[in-house]
């Protein structure tokens, strides 16, 4: 093998999403794409707003003089920094501190700025906890820096256990990462989850003599339905970090932009947000891109039309119910993420397949039973594939019936 | 301490770096930034040639469907990648055989390159060999994937010597990385040095009994003095990876646009392509930025009016040659790597500080005796500085006068 025996392996655990991705191809050129319903991507499909463009446009035209596509710190350009610091004090009120410039370091999205966190943190050998059901990338992302990831499991309806959590770490244990609003449930922590979390790694903290971290991954933090807020993850818990990208608010994960932001109540934020903006430079990104800084800078409190999304997840949640689907409501976010009717979770999307409906199985999230939808979607194709889901959920149903039989 | 122990060491060796521009900013806020002569950073100060801006804001102009700002494949646009492809294939005429967008990678810049490579290559414990003086980010991207970096000296006048690479070779040996047209000497390798190095790594790898791999970082290829152009790297020697960007030659470090380019005459080139391209996904980058991918579509044989950098490097090689320095004439890139007066090379960047002269000591590049100039400043500037040479000189030689007394 020409590759790295990690490489080798990474590239069979990374082969279903893949396979799914081709298999989707493989049917829509088949079938035709709009004839296949692929709710199995996260790729926002909402313009991003108008407010945006102009602004993008503007800075390109404003951006004629030498340097403006250069290097800048690699932490990012110092005023955008600052920008970003300001509505991070401003959306974090309870937290009755301010963020400054060396809180927040621009990343090549949330995914470059969960790198550069784990990077900063890890030695070979520690461990982070996740609460699954959980986005998949975070194990790759732990043994890149030579960490591993140990799972927690949140309860029947995606809530959080601190129990769980504490019960998972070891000497090794350095953070604990969250993503609320979650991928793949929606589910959205309430203060009274998060303050519980925080006391419960507190207490483990003190017990290791040595200060536990949050990573609270907040990509979906404005999809929030019913109007809501996310609560202050800061607020909650002192050794917190924060790391977000513009790609789900703004539409635009293709141009990789995102931050870490530092809590302002962490003693030694400044060693962290220099090891932040090491990590940035040394692990290839050098720093954000310098146009997308620019132009995300006046549009920080901009988003896409997500009430959008909120329509969407209440159409497939009501389809899939009165289908005989068994489902939590999701709180936030684009994905929905109800019980597989078969044990079997890749089998029932399988099945899904044949409908010509492509989602992920909850195994590939560390939750098996379930399966992922992400409605990425027009709501004319939703309504469509409901008739679908409902053969699906028949087709199902003679699957357990005959194997109880047998 | 509450960031990693590799972190902390990291932050102590990254430290000069960092003083240095710092020492800067407090003299340019001291004596006005006209004043000091900053020759520490490759940041290129020429615009980016208008065909790319036009390219850019027509790109710009047309983005307004969903999706143009949204996710593509990891490995880029596929149009983009083949757009990459077919230039190298047109570039690279000697090899005989046609490259394919498999194995054009788009990434973020040559250091996100040069990550995915390193990467998808390096077991932990692995090594790599790098030719000295070299670019000092290699020591930390080899160690970001669990690898070490063992220095084969070039000789005096910066030649490659490949018994001295071959003799690093151990059994961990992965990869050799050479950088052509070279930081921070402005050596450029030509197609005999080249096969002869190819052929003792090909040996060595029938040793080993494993392939051995050339990594060439060629993101100054386009800037070759007097109407040369770099020979083909993959005509020299079959396992050959080039990563480069459009950093230097289009004026866009700050943009983080770049690619790995895989030798089509690679036996596994489609293995080490799908490791390329899961390393750019889950080393955190996911992608190249997707605007700036489609912005350098139609302009990747365009570059910044970069005789410039042939001008000044001729203005300040004769300058210092008159002034006593000893150095080795550049061939291409914005560099220069003369000789230090004073065996402390930091010492003498000290002298150079005295006279508003900024410099990097060539112990930082791995060859110590030596500093480095970067010529991303106006010739004016160049002319300005040339006085404050001379006078550093004479400073160095009354230092080197009283050592001898002492």
């Amino acid at each position: 093998m020409i590759i790295s025996g990690k490489m080798s392996e990474a590239l069979k655990n990374g082969s279903m999403v893949r396979e799914m991705f081709e298999e989707g191809i493989r049917l829509k050129a088949k079938h035709g794409a709009d004839k296949v319903y692929d709710f199995s991507l996260g790729n926002p499909d909402l313009p991003p707003p108008d407010s945006f463009l102009r602004e993008l446009e503007r800075t390109v035209e404003s951006c004629d003089g030498p340097g403006v596509h250069g290097y800048m710190p690699n932490g990012g350009w110092p005023y955008v920094r600052e920008a970003v610091a300001d509505y991070l004090t401003e959306t974090n009120p309870e937290i009755g501190a301010s963020f400054k410039g060396l809180h927040a370091i621009l990343t090549v999205g949330a995914a470059g700025a969960m790198n550069c966190a784990l990077k900063a943190l890890l030695d070979p050998g520690d461990e982070v906890i996740v609460l699954a059901p959980f986005f998949m990338e975070y194990r790759f992302y732990a043994d890149n820096h030579g960490g591993s990831v140990k799972v927690a499991q949140t309860d029947e309806r995606f809530r959080p256990d601190p129990e769980n959590v504490v019960r998972q770490v070891t000497s090794r244990t350095r953070a604990v990462i969250i993503n609320t609003p979650n991928n793949p449930t929606g589910a959205i922590y309430d203060e009274g989850e998060l303050k519980a979390l925080g006391e419960a790694m507190e207490k483990a903290s003190r017990t290791l003599a040595k200060p536990l971290f949050l990573i609270s991954d907040e990509p979906y933090r404005k999809i929030a339905f019913k109007g809501a807020t996310p609560p202050s993850v800061f607020a909650c818990y002192r050794n917190t970090l924060a790391v977000t990208s513009f790609s789900k608010d703004l539409s635009i994960p293709g141009e990789r932009l995102g931050y870490v932001a530092v809590s302002p109540l962490l003693e030694e934020a400044g060693i962290l947000s220099d090891a932040l903006v090491l990590a940035n430079r040394i692990l290839g990104s050098v720093n954000a891109p310098s146009l997308m800084q620019r132009a995300v800078k006046n549009v920080l409190r901009e988003s896409s039309d997500l009430a959008v999304y909120e329509r969407r997840s209440d159409i497939m949640a009501e389809g899939l119910t009165k289908a005989g689907y068994d489902l939590v409501r999701p709180q936030g976010t684009f994905y929905l993420f109800p019980r597989s009717p078969l044990e079997d979770d890749a089998a029932f999307t399988d099945i899904l397949r044949e409908e010509l409906i492509l989602a992920v199985p909850g195994s590939g999230f560390g939750r098996p039973g379930h399966f992922r939808l992400s409605l990425c979607v027009g709501e004319e194709a939703i309504r469509a594939s409901l008739p679908r889901f409902a053969k699906a959920m028949e087709k199902a149903r003679d699957v357990s019936r005959k194997g109880r039989e047998t």
